[in-house]
């Protein structure tokens, strides 16, 4: 499975867990846990939608320094998310080979699943939160003592209301409506999947047709959270969830505007779509049983022009873009357009 | 399996078997089977490319009178092909519940695959022939005395070496080519397949970029048959095969190319994407085990303007378009856009 919650995947509909581990990192360290340079440890896989919230936001308001950064393989064994990117299969900062071991060690036993995104404390080695809901808006508006400068609000006081009804929308629809669709166990649940998944993007794109972002006039958490279901929608949500009504590249307004993100620093330098196709293709058996990753789709596109700066908006509002990616963390060429 | 031949599915590469029963239905009846109005009826399954040649091809030349149809079941069990669409699940003129009862008649014990389009003699209930290659080729030059009057000459003497020439490379890299990359074994073979079938896109494209058909300026044997690869692609070749470098829809040549067909008398009239995505994505369980159908994609722009005429080209030479569909052989609404 992807991150997010351990899911199911039976009889019973598609029904993503609620993340175990809720505690907060917070500004007042008030569950224990306070906001703190060189303490944590992000784990994500860039294969995963709700973990690449967190590598976006992260970038975006400069936090790279202040919270390292963990990938894992995209390809799970049993044992699910692990470490074999790195020398020796270990992850160099955690000393661990499988995430699980960072849960084993908050909670032995513990029964459900092993999902990113992850925070894990690095002096205790345990997992702390990996609550995919609320971690990109902690980030936002906890972490503020350890932004960088320039860094924009993501989550403005003023648009909460907003932004929290897009993102609902957007989440049921959209974000989880794409494994609803590919996870079905029969084709009426398929099917209602579908139709929502469709109904949602044509609302979106009447909205995105004449504001830039989908709240206000600057990038918020909303976007973030629509961004990453688009990037993966033509390479694996397309095809191998059945989500094919038509490609994102076959909607002008959509297309353009995933592209516009894409291209913002702090978005596109996070994609891998190497890992995201392996992922989605060879971890699905259930699916895809040969396990055979498509050649496609044609990337050049991402990187054509988008003209979206012609309907104006402020990308950071009052700040700034993000300096340049880390050199550790560059995408590899197998993962770009 | 889809017809022309069974074919094995494995650990060697895919392998489009020969057919079988390769006798021929010629004017001077040398094989023993002459041309003869109402005595044959062709069995085709409307899903498959192979036998869909026959149908686009028995449309154009006006031979529906002299030569009845059988339409199996879109979805095969394990006995093959079979008449459920039909009263009592039993081909009304053969009286024969499976085509292969029609193989059984011809050879006991026949070890081979039971494949469309197969013509059957109706007076003995035998196989004629399941030659896929040929069948179309005799169809377009020994049943001349049945054509209708203004069929067109869909296999014109002074152009057929370069219509053979075409329609090799269409074979080898598209037709079957979509096939070797559904069902290859492993990475390699799919990529060497997919390789090939986009190369060979590119170069057709290059061909009808500013000649409205394959060869000359008239419709031949050779746009039958990559139409009918071209119709399913988006449909079931684009996901199900994974040959996913773009759909057809996104190659402004090609998708004009073969809208163009489609909306010719003939071609569009004999297609049903009902059946073919029902028949890929419900047989093939070594490829789509939980065997649910995609809703897409989006069709309405099968009837949009094509503008193809702009090139010239005279479709049927000095002939005529074929009339009405008979009325028994209409697609069913599920089946169009």
């Amino acid at each position: 499975m992807g991150g997010g919650g351990n899911s199911t995947y039976g009889k019973k509909p598609f029904k993503r867990s609620k993340s175990h581990f809720a505690d907060r990192i917070t500004a007042d360290g008030r569950d224990g846990w306070p906001v703190e340079a060189g303490r944590y440890r992000l784990v994500v896989s860039r294969a995963c939608p709700w973990a690449s919230r967190a590598l976006v936001s992260r970038r975006l308001l400069g936090l790279e320094n202040a919270l390292s950064l963990a990938v894992a393989d995209p390809i799970q064994d049993d044992r699910s998310w692990r470490f074999t990117l790195d020398p020796d299969g270990q992850d160099p900062v955690l000393g661990i080979r499988f995430l699980s071991e960072a849960y084993d060690r908050r909670e032995t036993g513990y029964p459900g699943g092993v999902s990113v995104p992850a925070i894990v404390d690095v002096p205790s080695g345990q997992l702390v939160t990996n609550d995919y809901q609320q971690i990109t808006l902690d980030f936002a508006t906890e972490w503020t003592a350890l932004h960088r400068d320039g860094a924009p609000d993501l989550y403005p006081q003023a648009r909460r209301d907003e932004i929290d009804t897009v993102m609902a929308e957007v989440y049921e629809d959209v974000n989880n409506g794409v494994y609803r669709a590919g996870f079905a166990n029969d084709q009426a649940e398929y099917e209602g999947a579908y139709a929502g998944v469709f109904r949602r993007l044509e609302l979106l794109t009447q909205r995105l047709e004449q504001q830039r972002y989908l709240v206000g006039d600057t990038i918020t958490e909303a976007d973030i959270r629509l961004f990453t279901t688009l990037v993966r929608f033509d390479a694996v949500y397309h095809g191998h969830f059945k989500c094919n009504r038509w490609k994102v590249t076959e909607n002008p307004i959509l297309w353009a505007y995933v592209r516009d993100l894409y291209q913002t620093p702090g978005f596109g330098d996070t994609v891998d779509f190497d890992h995201i196709k392996r992922h989605y293709y060879q971890v699905h058996s259930g699916i895809n049983p040969t396990g055979i990753v498509p050649v496609g789709p044609e990337l050049s596109g991402w990187l054509a022009p988008h003209f979206r700066e012609e309907l104006g908006g402020r990308p950071f509002g009052d700040g700034t873009p993000p300096g340049p990616v880390p050199a550790a963390e560059e995408i590899a060429a197998a993962g770009r357009p």
